[in-house]
């Protein structure tokens, strides 16, 4: 199985000193399931939806060919929050990434994580809520990771004590048992097993 | 500092229990100059120097914003060697990529690494004469690794109990020992610094 983790910094673990992030933590523990498993990490700094929604379609087609099981999942709304993207706009964006690439591979969309500075903090919280609603929609397992990880002290300290959004080893390790342990991850990894 | 690292499966980190690669050791290490270093792998398997050639420059343009010190290291030619592409498209492959990132960004090349089969073998190892040569006359620096990995057992050992081509954590951390400790390497990442 091949998995492409798209998205914004979070997901390209910046930060992290161990330069694994969540995803290749997941990966980590997901192998002893998966000998063969292999990770692309399609993580960009700053993207919002849009340049998500520009690019994710070429990157994710040359690294999942069609004659091995591919898997996609995405982690964006963050930048949009911070950027104050119209909400509309980042939902539209969503929707049309999801739907296609949903047509295509097995996809998950993870919802957006906390950030220092309360007013974007904020946003980002609401658009969980709208990301979670635009993916019940379409029928895509969305995991929602942001209230787990406002109760775990670990994440804001360490971003704060960063710089500001991106945590540490702490914070992306939490992040990644979070994601182990939710059943809607569980039950997307298995499916088709 | 942001580095792209562009390539194959060895660039990907494919095999390692670890998921972090040679890149991913490679990066933990330099940390301790650079904090803020981030890195992007874009290692794709089974991915030749024409299938780098059609995708380096939109992928790695996204992840270098131009107001931010940006780097790229190549690593390709072990997939070229394998499907038997002639060695003059393999080579003007390699000196039209390398030309135009170099006239952006600082680059480097690595050389391709051994693998099992014998064949496809000698012809990795004939490459890595032929890359150095290109970018002797680009001057672009070249880390060639062939000859220290083949004196290192670990490297075919993991390779061969595995699938044939790729270490396990003991190669690519090998691997990462061989391009922090070598001078092309050192006077590279500490260019400009």
């Amino acid at each position: 199985m091949r998995i492409c983790f798209v998205g914004d910094s979070m997901v390209n673990g910046t930060g992290d000193p161990e330069f694994l992030g969540w995803t290749g933590r997941v990966l980590r523990r997901e192998r002893h399931r998966r000998p063969e498993l292999t990770g692309y990490n399609l993580g960009i700094r700053r993207d919002t939806s849009g340049q998500v929604r520009t690019r994710w379609r070429d990157e994710v087609t040359r690294r999942l060919p069609t004659e091995i099981e591919g898997r996609v999942v995405f982690s964006f709304g963050v930048n949009d929050a911070v950027q104050e993207v119209p909400v509309a706009e980042t939902l539209a964006n969503a929707a049309a990434i999801l739907a296609e690439a949903s047509s295509r591979w097995p996809v998950l969309m993870m919802g957006p994580v906390p950030i220092v500075p309360e007013d974007a903090r904020a946003r980002s919280r609401r658009l969980d809520d709208e990301l979670a609603a635009v993916c019940g929609g379409l029928g895509a397992p969305y995991l929602a990771v942001f209230d787990a990880l406002l109760e775990t002290p670990v994440w804001l300290a360490e971003a704060g004590a960063g710089d500001g959004a991106h945590p540490g080893a702490g914070g992306y390790g939490r992040l990644a048992e979070i994601v182990l342990a939710s059943p809607v991850w569980q039950a997307w990894i298995t499916s088709g097993a």
